[in-house]
């Protein structure tokens, strides 16, 4: 019996007619291989900024129900093009909108979450020989209204299609080869991993990695999905991505993020008090302000300072809401530091080697790099440095634990 | 109790920010002298091309299926645009694709008609004050598969909505202030129609004058749905369509419809059979060529010939089809005389005035215009000449009948 394979493309993969022949192939030769294969496309390249455009041209705050009609016709203009570049090659293929293909999600406009999917008809599709092509970022709600699922949409659309489908695997087809040790535009040694686990997988996604959506991966750890990154145009092994790296489980470090634009925030003076920091937080994140690594630090026994870190491009609305609620609040005054920069390392093996933080900490001072903030999970260690020295920090702690050595991950394995 | 209007706008005028800002404002007046709106749109102007572009970029011979996913994305585009439009200038506006809108068809892609219609949401929208807009041209199947309703199809989707909804009219937004009793851009004297008959209009409508699609005044004259033609640019009262012009009843001719590109075919040395007729014209009609006015004259008692007008576009492949069925048909030869024209008289007050068809003879006659065919129906008479004499005809026919003298329907009214 064959196998169900789940493959997703995302904007600049189906970006031209070009692309989506390309795209065309791809999925050709899974068939070829003996596996019922499901499709997911994103909209073409530009379409969503062109009709963003139009949007905004008639109303700069346009209703989220319209923008949702409105954008998910960039992924049914998609699947049928794929369709009929299929067809033309002689191959049966069936589009499906996300209502369509039975993607139901709860009853929110432009950032829904899947609640589940009728999977009667993609099966029927599948067992009768046909290539299913499913619109990604797309559901319905029980009112039958149109939904989208937010940011890194088509690839949480792709993994749930897997889960529901019980697929073998999920490959997910992007521009770049697979997932790094970390970003190979600013460090030269850095290498494509093999396999990397779920969970480094959401700290390096979370930490700009940028390749596949956290929401996904989340999704794929918990329903078990095996998904592999790989590239739309070059026939290369792409970085598999499951619950337990096991035969790698001794490289301890697995890959090393970092981001610039990052500001310290200082709120200075507060009393210390039991609910000083669930306040102050909870009074951000009702203005859907993120803050990061979080540092408390007691002045005396009766004020405490807090510093915490956020994007640069954050700031002014986060000190505007720091100060619409001083009085509520209770600080004294706010400072803030900008031009600084994040560097994490991540690696599932840390939980158990405690002394990993503190190599991190030795490489920095080594390289004479201070350290502003620190932030540890168990399976990261998180820097905050200045932005003139981030990559360098990179660099020096690529090398100190041997990323760039490809014999690495080959004994372990 | 405030009645319902449907309104509906084709393409050119929903083709770009500024047009739907405009038709936004006629949605608008239409609610503010009292109505419940339901508005029904076309794709954007350009848009239907542009996806065809992509579409035969990636096969030639897409699947109809494909097609009608791939295009009914342009109405979905309008929708949710115009309802931003009137949700920025205050007013509550719902989107309904077709399927939302409960517009149920036949199984057939490109070409599906209309079954039911239910009306239950949209009635719920209407009575809680919305404006409800619905994408024109398609609808859904049974089995939830997207279907088009094929040419003229958003006409036919609003027609079809007024008679579910009982509304009070349908008002047909064009790029043309109204019917006209001849093609004004030919004809000086050519003057706007305050009213027509559905059949005339439906006459009218199939020798080319465009307005609106016969099957929207079909679907409009089965359920006694009263259109209104007009411009979606200016302020002008349009052309009322509706079942009885009675007032307008001794207006013998309403209009002059006329149409060059025609060709005359002759097949000549036929048997004189019982079944001549209908074997050469079915065998045609499987190829799907359109054949317009039939003569037949028998030479002897044993052979016939039969001349018919066709579009010069099909002329060629008629004769092939004819060909390759000289062996069944029996005929000797194929004569085709080209450079031809037709020009016709339309009213339904020709019925009860047998003189109307002579009348036109002896105008032409005076003229010196050749009449190389004549058709005749209970409402209509259709000549063809030569091309290099049809706007000459049409002249002359359209003094002769006072068509220019607006005071003929003054008098009448």
């Amino acid at each position: 019996m064959s196998t169900i394979v789940v493959q997703k493309f995302g904007g600049t993969s189906v970006g031209s007619v070009e692309r989506i022949q390309h795209v065309a192939s791809r999925v050709i030769s899974e068939v070829e291989n003996g596996n019922k294969v499901v499709v997911v496309v994103s909209a073409m390249g530009k379409t969503t900024d062109e009709l963003l455009t139009l949007a905004n041209a008639i109303n700069p705050h346009p209703s989220k129900r319209d923008m949702d009609m409105l954008l998910t016709t960039g992924e049914q203009i998609t699947i049928s093009l794929l369709a009929m570049a299929l067809q033309v090659r002689g191959h049966e293929a069936v589009s499906l909108t996300g209502w369509q293909a039975g993607i139901r999600t709860e009853p929110v406009h432009g950032n829904a979450r899947i609640t589940n999917i009728e999977t009667d008809l993609l099966k029927s599709y599948l067992d009768a020989g046909k290539i299913v092509i499913v619109a990604g970022f797309q559901g319905i709600t029980a009112n039958n209204e149109i939904t989208t699922l937010g940011r890194g949409g088509s690839d949480t659309t792709a993994v749930a299609l897997a889960a529901a489908l019980k697929a073998e695997k999920c490959d997910i087809y992007t521009d770049v080869t697979g997932v790094f040790t970390t970003d190979p535009r600013y460090v030269k040694g850095a290498r494509k991993l093999a396999a990397i686990a779920y969970d480094e997988m959401l700290e390096l996604a979370n930490l700009g990695a940028g390749v596949l959506h956290p929401r996904a991966v989340e999704f794929a750890k918990n329903y078990g999905v095996q998904l592999v990154v790989r590239s739309s145009m070059e026939e290369e092994e792409g970085t598999i991505i499951e619950e337990e790296v096991s035969m790698e489980k001794n490289l301890v470090v697995r890959g090393i993020a970092f981001e610039d634009q990052i500001t310290r925030i200082t709120v200075c003076g507060l009393p210390n008090e039991l609910h000083t920091l669930s306040t102050i937080f909870t009074t951000l994140a009702q203005h859907s302000l993120n803050v990061d690594i979080i540092i408390q630090t007691s002045m005396d026994k009766d004020t405490t300072n807090i510093s915490f870190s956020v994007k640069t491009v954050d700031v002014k609305e986060t000190i505007e809401v720091l100060e619409q609620h001083q009085g509520r609040l209770g600080f004294t005054g706010i400072e803030q530091e900008s031009g600084l920069a994040k560097v994490s390392i991540v690696g599932s093996g840390m939980v158990s080697n405690p002394g990993v933080a503190a190599e991190m900490f030795q490489v920095l001072a080594t390289e004479g790099i201070h350290v502003k903030m620190v932030s540890t999970s168990e399976i990261k260690v998180s820097t905050v440095v200045d932005v003139a020295e981030m990559v360098r920090a990179v660099e020096a702690l690529h090398v100190a634990f041997k990323l760039g050595e490809e014999s690495v991950e080959r004994v372990l394995s």
